[in-house]
């Protein structure tokens, strides 16, 4: 079974990201599902669309729940039963996880998976609550943490145990601006350089503004088919070869260890043993870099690199774009943005375009195997999904 | 493939429904969780359960998001991934639907599932305005008008179309509550006359306190196998043989006809189908009624009685305990209570028990196909599963 496709991705879409103050979450959604449509003009909407899953984190942000049936409805779907899921950050990884289910079960051939999130009409403060949310309610939110105050315990705890650098973290920073600056979709398009990132505004010691990512409005969109029928509704295919998920406690203080994230371990075991690979046959990567510091945990716990060696790994120039194994092509959390719900599928779009040939001046040249790694709040839930291109 | 398990149930549970109020919904949801293990003495939870479903309406509740990783850690099931599912009210069913689906897939052989809601800590109108999310937002909540509203349209319609009286609807609320005084964990456990319901306070003409369900704090649980590995868990297994998930639009505004819910009919005609049987072999059912007017339109919609008959089905008294069909003998939504990401899955328990021998004061005798019937808001959402025991 290993390396045998579960699905295959026939196309795929994202709203532009950034701040987009005349349009609803239905609008973003309704953006995202117009380019993926487009992409696959075989497919008719209306007759092929068996069902939607669908991830949003929270309602507060435009005071609406029950998105699913309301999104599917809008993009012309009246006939597709829609579900939404919810894991924090990594609500729409969830939601591809479940349609790669649905498929597997033999319930449905063809899917929409997506996700949305509205969250820029909150002033910040607002988002920095309903974010907090996906923490614990008695035992963190209520001590008054948030979420760059969760991840600069576990930098602290990372420069602490390995010596990890406020420099390093910050090229973490400057190679994704710089890969944001190649995508016309990213939220900020615009290089930084080391120096402004490590003089920039303190947030929560050690992780300063541009070491967070950001606080967006977007969509994203894929359609997922059984892999025997993918032909008919596109000549260039790819195909999921594992699905990861693991879960971890909510509060950080329940976790025997802050340098690593338990629940990436375990869904990058189940992916890559899914798949057939190893960490070494991944040729372009999309990570949670929520902050900084979680790309460079990340790089570990994908075992892209050994543990504690992730502050090298960025030094040694190897995620870069044209580097041994490029990390966050789409300018990742940290540039294109992060409108949560909309995450975990926007990674699945770029990891779509890149082993396609479609990702223009983020072109990674010859890359065969992806990755998508999507976590949701401090780590309480991850997911790894490995997809396989056919060039 | 008709009538084939899709999934074995092999244990069931509930917390206390009510105003609970020394009791978090993660409290709540480990007395759910621990009747479940209880019951099912042979399965080691930390081994056996490969993951957790679990449905929840609204983190504004308790402020707490991310709740699948916290109740799935909190339960000791550390090693379980867990994903929250969203529809508004019919979110432990579709936590449901997406187990069956997970164990269809290959993926898992034993999956818990379940729901929660904590709503009595917030006030009546903060409870109103956070279930009213689950209405369209620029185009029903922006209105101002809430859920009892939403049903004393489609009420009015009813009665316009068909003649349906007060009366008939009060009779739904004096059967409910006289199975809820049955039922132990019922919220409210006393009988009302329809005297009684007809006197009640008016809240959205022609709907009256007692035609309203009830605010409550609840959770449920329940396990789910393959059929082939369900004896090693219990000697009673009960098997679900229908799943069906209909989705409309969100806004009354955008349905054709406000007497019946399209997506009830549709999810109906997907389990019937799947488990090949029809309405008239069902012995026993749960049906949502937030309303009783929603429980009236259940029977149509459900194929118990024809369109427009609703009212007379009450009036002959065929869904009483004692009747030929007999349905809601919990109590219902309208006096076991309705704790809105619970009320799923809590169909489903009581559905086991009737189908196991184990429903004491409410057993409806010999009977072996139950149906569970879960809508999420005013309709855009419905699950129907259909579940068969071995008596």
């Amino acid at each position: 079974m290993r390396g045998k496709p579960l699905v295959a991705v026939v196309s795929a879409g994202i709203s532009k990201f950034g701040r987009m103050d005349a349009y609803t979450g239905r609008d973003l959604f309704l953006e995202a599902v117009d380019e993926t449509f487009n992409r696959c003009p075989n497919l008719d909407p209306k007759m092929d669309i068996d069902a939607v899953f669908v991830g949003m984190m929270s309602e507060a942000f435009e005071h609406q729940g029950h998105v699913a049936p309301m999104l599917s409805h809008s993009a012309g779907l009246l006939s597709a039963p829609a579900i939404r899921t919810e894991v924090a950050c990594a609500s729409s990884a969830a939601a591809l996880r479940l349609g790669i289910f649905s498929i597997l079960s033999g319930m449905y051939d063809v899917v929409l998976v997506g996700g949305v999130e509205k969250m820029t009409k909150r002033t910040t403060p607002e988002a920095t609550e309903f974010l907090g949310m996906a923490a614990d309610f008695p035992f963190e939110q209520w001590t008054g943490v948030t979420f760059p105050g969760l991840y600069a315990l576990m930098a602290m705890a990372h420069m602490h145990k390995y010596g990890t650098s406020e420099e390093q973290m910050g090229l973490v920073a400057v190679k994704n601006h710089h890969n944001g600056a190649l995508n016309p979709k990213a939220h900020l398009q615009r290089e930084v350089t080391l120096d402004k990132v490590l003089s920039s505004r303190m947030i929560a010691y050690p992780l300063k503004l541009y070491d967070c990512s950001l606080i967006s409005d977007g969509a994203s969109c894929a359609i997922i088919t059984r892999p025997d029928i993918a032909r008919k509704f596109t000549d260039t295919p790819v195909y999921i070869i594992g699905s990861g998920h693991g879960s971890d406690a909510l509060g950080l203080f329940e976790r025997d260890d802050l340098t690593s994230l338990m629940a990436t371990r375990r869904a990058a075991k189940e992916a890559y043993e899914m798949a057939g690979i190893e960490p070494k046959d991944v040729d372009v990567a999309e990570v949670h870099d929520c902050f900084t510091i979680a790309e460079i945990m990340a790089y570990e716990d994908l075992g892209f690199c050994k543990p504690g060696e992730g502050g090298r790994f960025i030094e040694d120039g190897t995620p870069m774009l044209d580097g041994e194994l490029p990390v966050n092509t789409s300018g990742g959390l940290k540039a294109k943005g992060h409108p949560v719900g909309a995450t975990g599928i926007a990674q699945i779009y770029e990891i779509f375009l890149q082993l396609t040939g479609q990702a223009d001046k983020r072109q990674v040249d010859g890359c065969r195997i992806g990755l998508a790694h999507n976590v949701g709040g401090s780590g309480a839930s991850c997911f790894v999904h490995i997809l396989r291109g056919e060039m």
